[in-house]
Order: C-alpha cells, then sequence, then structure tokens
C-alpha cells in the first residue's frame, strides 16, 4: 500500500524534485508527519516549519520551493495550488484502503421488480428501491436508505446509510448524500381559508446536478408545481434546509444549519456562513458571500461580503446595549432636539 | 384522466361559466398553462395576464371576473377564494395520478403480533411496528418507519419513508409526516448535581390533533411528566424542533429551522418566520405572528407582528454599525453630557 | 410495582421522616400528586403548595423541611438536593415499568459475520451491523439503526431507532443516542480550484466518552485527519450540529439546534442556549455560558454569560430601530459635529 512519488506526480501533475522511487503511506500535516510520509505547505506563513518537517516529502508552491529548499533535504513536488493537490493525493490514499462495497443488491434490501440497477452498482442492506426508480453504474446505496418511485440517480453516486430519496426526484454524477438525509419530500405550501390550512400539492421534483454534495439531516423540498434545482458542484453541509423551487446556482457552497426559504433563487459560487437565514422568493447574484447567523431579508445584486448579527457581549453589556438598541429613537429625537437647540444659540450668538 | 369541468364544479362548487364539458387534465400557472389546463387569478394585479391565459378555463373570484371576461375567452368558474379552490382541484388531480398503495403489510416489514393493523392500512417494505401499537383504517406507513409500543395513528395518516414515531405517542386523523422526522424522542431534562448532569425520564407522551403536517427532519419530544401537545391543524415545516411539554396551538403554522424550547405554550392561528426560536416557559397569545429569524425572548400577550433580527448590511458597513451597537452606551452618556452642558450654556445666556 | 419509602430510602439515601412501609406507586409533580404518588419540592418559593400536597410523601430540603412539616403531614423525605433526588427516583419508577428487551440479535436484523456483539447485547429489527463492530454489555440498539465498520459501542448505551454510527467512530458506556441522529459522516472540507470544490477525504472518527447523551436528529461529523471528540458527561439536544475536528469539554450541554463550526475548541461545564452558533476555530473556556441565539464570533477566556441578538419588538417598532441602527454612523458624527460646536461655544463664552 501507499504510493511512490513518481505514481503521485504521474496520475496529479506536478514538477518532483527527489527521487521517484521514495514510497509515502499516507498524507499527514506538516505538524505530525514522519517518514514515510507526504506533507504539503498551503500557506506561506509556515514555511519555517516545512523547512524542518519529517516527512519524506513535501508539496510546495513554487513560491515557497525556494526558500524551503533551503533547509528541508526530502523530496518536494512542486504545483500550482498545494492545498488542491493534498486534497486530490488524500482521495488516492482514501481510494487505496477503501473498502469495496461489492457490486449487486444485499439479499435483505427490497428492490421493485420494475426498478433498472446497473449491474456494477451496490444495494446495501435493507434498502428499499421503489418502483420504476433507476440507479446507474457504480452507484453505492448504502444501508436503510429508501429510493423513491422513478428516481433516478447517476454514474458513481454515493448514498451513505439511511438517506430519502423521494419520488421522481434527479441526481446527477459522482454526488455524495450523507446519512439522515431527505431530498424531494413536500414543499411546505398552504392556503389559507378562514385560518384554517389547506394543503397545496407538491408536484414538481429535486433535480440535483453533477459533484453535488448534500450533508448528513439536510433536507431539499421538492418544487410544488416546477422543480427544485440544485446545480453542478453546488456543497451542502449538514442540517441545511431549502424550500421548495429554490434555484441554487453551480458550485455555491453552505456551511452547517443554513436555511434558504422557497422559491429563493441563489447565483454561482456564492457562500453562506453558518447558520445564515434567506427569506423567501430573493434574488442573489453571483459571488455573494453571507456571513454566519445573517438573515438575507431583501435581494441581492451586488458580489460582496454581506453581514447581520448582533454582537456577541458580556451579558450584562448586553442587556444595556440591547436596551438603547429598543429605545433608538429617543435618542435619535435627543440629538435632533440638541441640534435644534444649538442652532438656536449659534444664531443668537451670530445676532 | 382528468376532469370535466362540470365534475369539477359537482366536488368543489363555484359558478361556471362555459361548456361543463370541457375537460382539462391538469392545473398550471398562469404563465404556463395550454389549452387542456385549468389555471387561477388567485391576485388582482395579475387580471390582465389572465385575460390573454391560454387555458382552457380560468378560476376567478367575483370581484376579478368581470373584467377577465373582457379579454379572456374561456370558460372561468368564479369562487369565493381562487387560491383555496386550486389547492383543493390540485388535490384532486394528484389523488387522480396517485399510485395507489395496496392495504396489508409488506414481507420484508415486521410487525409485532401484539399490534392492531386496520385491515385497510398500507404498511411497507423494512417498516418496524412494535408491541401494542394501534393503526386505524387507511393509514399509510412508507418503508423504514418505526412505529413505537403502543403508539396510535389516526385514520387516513400518512407516514412517509424513515418516519421515526416513539412509544405511547398518538396522531389523529388526515396528518403527514415527512421523512426523516423524529416524534416522542425524550425531552432534555436534566437535575445538575455538582456539575454533573443526572437524566430526568421522559414519562410523557406527545399527542398530536387531526390534520397535522410535520415536515422532514422535524422532532418533537414527548413530555417530561405531563404530554406536549400538537392541536389540530398545526403545520410544520421542515428541520423544526418543539420541546418537552410545549403545547402548539390550533391552525398555527411554522417556518423550517423554527425552534421552541420546553414548556412553551403557544397559540392558536399564529406564523412563524423560517429560524425564529422561542424560549422555554413562555406563553404566545393567539393570532401573534414572528419574524424569521428573531428570538422570542419573553411572552406576548397582544396579537401582532413581532421582529427582532439584525439588518443585513456590506459586511464593511456592519462592522462600523456594530462597533457603534457594542459601546452604544458611551453614546448615550455623551448625548447626556451634552444635554448638560447646553443646559448650562442656556441657563448662562437666560441669565 | 411501586416502592415503599424505605426502600426509596436504601437505595437513595436521605433521611426518611414517617412510615417506611408507605407505598408510592409513582411521582408526581406537587399539583398533580394524589395519595399514591411521591412529590419534590425543589424550590422554596413552593413551600406553601407544598404544605397543601396531597402526595403521601414529599422530597424535600432540609432547608424547607421544618416550614413544610407545619401544614404538610404526609411523609418527608430530607435530602440535600430534591431535584436531583428526584430525577435518581424517577428513574427508578423507570426501570420498574420499562419493556425489557431481549438480549440477542432479531431475525430481521443484518449482522456482518466478523461484528462481535456481546451475548447481553439486544439488536432490533432492520439494524444493520457492518463488519468488525464491536457492541458491548447490555447495549441496547433499537430498530432501523446502521452502526458502521469496525464502530465500538460501550457497555450498556442505548440508541434508539433509526441512528446512523458511521465506520470507526467510538461511544463510551451508558450512552444514549437519539433517533435520527449521525454520528461520524464526513466533515465539511474542500480545497477551491478556480471555484470548483475539491473534497477533502475525511480520515478522523468522532470519540464520544461515557453518560454522553445525543439528541434526536443531531449530526457529529467525523475529523478531517485527527479525531472530533465529545468528552464525558456532555449532553447535546435534537438538531445540534457539531463540526469535524470540534473538542467538546466534559460536562457541557447544549440545547436544541445549536451548531458548532469545524475546530472548536469548547471548555467543561459550559452551557449554550437554543440556536447558540459557535464559529470554526475558536476557544472557548470552562465555565462560559452562551445565550440562547447568539452567534459567537471570537474565542471567549473568561467564564461568564454571554449575550449577542437582537431584542425583539412590535415589527413596527423593530423597523424604525432596525433603520437607526443601519445608520448608526451617521448618528454618532452628528453627535461628534455637535461636541465640536459646543465646544467653540464655550471657548468663544469663555473668551
Amino acid at each position: 500500500m501507499g504510493f511512490r512519488l513518481g505514481e503521485l506526480v504521474e496520475r496529479l501533475g506536478g514538477q518532483l524534485e527527489g527521487d521517484p522511487n521514495i514510497e509515502v503511506i499516507g498524507i499527514a500535516p506538516l505538524s505530525d508527519a514522519g517518514a514515510s510520509h507526504i506533507s504539503f505547505l498551503s500557506n506561506s506563513k509556515f514555511r519555517a516549519q516545512a523547512g524542518q518537517s519529517l516527512a519524506a516529502a513535501l508539496i510546495v508552491s513554487a513560491n515557497d520551493d525556494a526558500t524551503v529548499a533551503e533547509s528541508y533535504k526530502g523530496a518536494r513536488i512542486v504545483v500550482k495550488n498545494p492545498y488542491v493537490y493534498f486534497a486530490r493525493a488524500a482521495q488516492l490514499f482514501e481510494a487505496q484502503t477503501a473498502v469495496i462495497k461489492p457490486a449487486g443488491v444485499h439479499p435483505t434490501a427490497f428492490v421493485d421488480p420494475s426498478a433498472q440497477i446497473d449491474a456494477s452498482a451496490h444495494i446495501g442492506p435493507k434498502v428499499t428501491v421503489d418502483a420504476g426508480a433507476v440507479i446507474g453504474a457504480g452507484v453505492i446505496i448504502d444501508a436503510g436508505c429508501y429510493i423513491g418511485l422513478e428516481a433516478q440517480i447517476g454514474e458513481g453516486t454515493h448514498f451513505f446509510a439511511n438517506v430519502t430519496f423521494q419520488a421522481k426526484c434527479v441526481i446527477g454524477k459522482r454526488g455524495i448524500i450523507h446519512s439522515g438525509a431527505v431530498i424531494g419530500t413536500d414543499g411546505f405550501g398552504f392556503a389559507n381559508e378562514g385560518g384554517v390550512y389547506v394543503r397545496i400539492p407538491q408536484t414538481g421534483r429535486v433535480v440535483i446536478g453533477d459533484d453535488v454534495d448534500i450533508g448528513a439531516n439536510t433536507t431539499v423540498d421538492r418544487g410544488a408545481l416546477a422543480d427544485t434545482i440544485i446545480e453542478d458542484g453546488v456543497k451542502l453541509d449538514n442540517q441545511i434546509q431549502i424550500g421548495h423551487n429554490c434555484v441554487i446556482g453551480a458550485h455555491t457552497a453552505m456551511a452547517g444549519c443554513v436555511g434558504v426559504a422557497g422559491s429563493a433563487k441563489i447565483g454561482k459560487y456564492c457562500t453562506f456562513g453558518g447558520a445564515a437565514m434567506v427569506l423567501g422568493h430573493l434574488t442573489i447574484a453571483d459571488n455573494v458571500h453571507i456571513s454566519s447567523g445573517s438573515l438575507v431579508s431583501r435581494s441581492i445584486h451586488e458580489p460582496g461580503q454581506y453581514t447581520g448579527f448582533y454582537p456577541l457581549a458580556k451579558n450584562s453589556d448586553w442587556e444595556k446595549s440591547a436596551v438603547i438598541v429598543r429605545n433608538l429613537e429617543t435618542m435619535r429625537d435627543k440629538i435632533r432636539s440638541l441640534e435644534k437647540t444649538i442652532k438656536t444659540i449659534t444664531k443668537h450668538e451670530e445676532s
């Protein structure tokens, strides 16, 4: 097990400075790496630490290489983006040690006879696959998942244990859905008749692109009439809620506990910090970044970083500031009154 | 498939202006409806669009009908509340195309011999029904659900895949519980003994009324000694947390990610925006509306709309306002000092 | 069923004032307790109510005993901490009525032949136990749980239905994990390459100590390279998210909907109110208490109570204060300008 440096460079690129036959068995941070590891320098401020690393090899940028090479005597792989290279190398090591899930349907799974399951797919214990579902090549469905009626799962996608993927929903290739996630549940749609809610059937789907990751216990509602759309490369962390008819633009990432209300249209390359919330029917432009804990209550048309949370303080200090916030109008009125008085005084003086 | 307009009016009421034999196969929004659809006008500002609609028929209010009829030449169903009528009509179309789940227990389900399951109920694959549970007529329990000891599920209620419904909990008729929801888990109750928590058994139940919808991955805790109560017609969206011993009044609706801490008593006909939070032991009157992202930290005795979230801004602007919020006391003191100085000046001038 | 007072005192300690042969069948609050119950007085302000209680026996503190005894004529158990004593007594009553889950593996469960399951453990219906997992004595795994590859579950721990416990994760003794919780899912780690995210394999574990409770639908991510750590006695409520590489110190408690971003290190004996959020890579000292709905955006090195949420108001009042908050800089500038003007006036007057 492990890789020769020559193999790594062959697969992932980069300029190797050192012996291609050196073998490394894993990847480790600078502080922990030993003689059988490869490590990486992704932040120039750790150059000195990299110079002292015990790792057999280092992934470095061209920018850092000369300085590091002064003190570091192991092999170096010089690359454009060491952090990305680390991620890719770690994927190679992971693949090497991963337990291979056998192709085929586990005897304790239940698959409706009308479902189409590629021969190379793995359907784990206690899984249910409903009528008409289509499961592509190399798909892995772990224990206890439910795949709904006529759902479609693209090549190489992996559902961890206990995912629920409802009827007619679609996910593309190389996706990952983590345990407890629920995709395609009904959107929250009701007509109000004298205070009593009448359910509006939710007949759209959830359509998810390629290379999308969805975190544990995250929920994505199906559309009301049209579909809810998650575009390519979107990354959703755990415990996120996406309402019906939302569109999440390609390569947007959301941290844990984010909520997006129905019909919000979110651009590409956005980021949302943990527990950020977006109200319904808003439009967010591309390249917008929302800080953690911020409520987005209006559309955002300009890229940039946006924030809105109450600053934390010792409780006693917060109590004082909160009282004033509650009475800011009084404060504003006092200032106006002061301005007026002073104007009078000044005029009086001038006269 | 589809309905003749005459059938729709027979079932749902409304005054038909047009040929009762016109057949429509589905319902669509004004913008998408074609010659085989029925559409609806629920907002007068879209009257002009309705006038141009290609739909075979329109659901309109008496108020809008005359104006629409000037340009729209299809059939019209004139009703009191077009949006409610749309919801009901959509339910009819949904029922027509729904896959009928067969009565009976799927061979891969496990049902304790002491459980009582109505012959018309559907128990899906991989379901577990524990001892003494009682499942009513027409109930649908989808794949992977767990129904606890002596739990009771009323007539016509539907649990989507992978719901957990714990021991002794009760739900009434025509309810819907979405995937991943957990009802009747222990409340968060501990006695603190010198810093160490001692668990307090949670021996109450969750008792849910009729016509209640509960969203995906929502959790409702069982009561500590008494019960947690969800009254008739309550609608809970996804990812909501209801603490032990709460009472949620009839026909109250909560959007996604709301949290209600233990022993809060919430009135009837309230609404809670997404991610609103209610502290424990509070009382909220009927007809209270809480805006998204607002923390309710005190009881509310008057109906109305309540709000409390920090307004979003460009991060650089927020940083400036946040610094001032942190130091509002200083600002208040400066104003007081100014007032004092001016008073002195004014007195001096007057003397 | 039930206990004689003599038995209770024998098991739990306390000074019994009254007949040890009196039998009580359950525990109830002061207001509900009848002649077959024991009740408790944990807050001196209810002394008068305790004096009138119909309970057969009362748990009281030494401090309250004399006053209560003046009017209350039932038996009393005088203890140091009545609320803790109540919790322990309630546990005894609970154990007496609990349905005993039989040792052994349910015939509908799937256990990999290489898993080691103690003969006294209960593995419920539809459970999957993956290869190499180790399940200790007296463990209870309820229906539908998934236990991952080489996971380890300590003596006496109880997983409620539909828990997911991923590969190589570890939990100690006497733990409780509630339904829908997901432990050991991948952390949210990506390297960004020109806007596109490259997944970083998450190869650490989640390591949970003894006496830890984890609530329904709570998620705990596995570490990236190192482990995520939950120390002894930690209590997590429902719908909580703990990011990768966090450390949660012993006997810390978090209420529902809390979120902790990756690599945060939280001290011992802390408490977090509902929906509090902690940003990544922060350090929180021991004995820190965070109020509900507060975002922790910087490390906290001093014990104490910290708060940061926008105070709730009638929506119309909030709108006024929010506008001013958005423009606090203007207000500050006006005050500065006033100060300047007044200084000039004062100087002028003095001259």
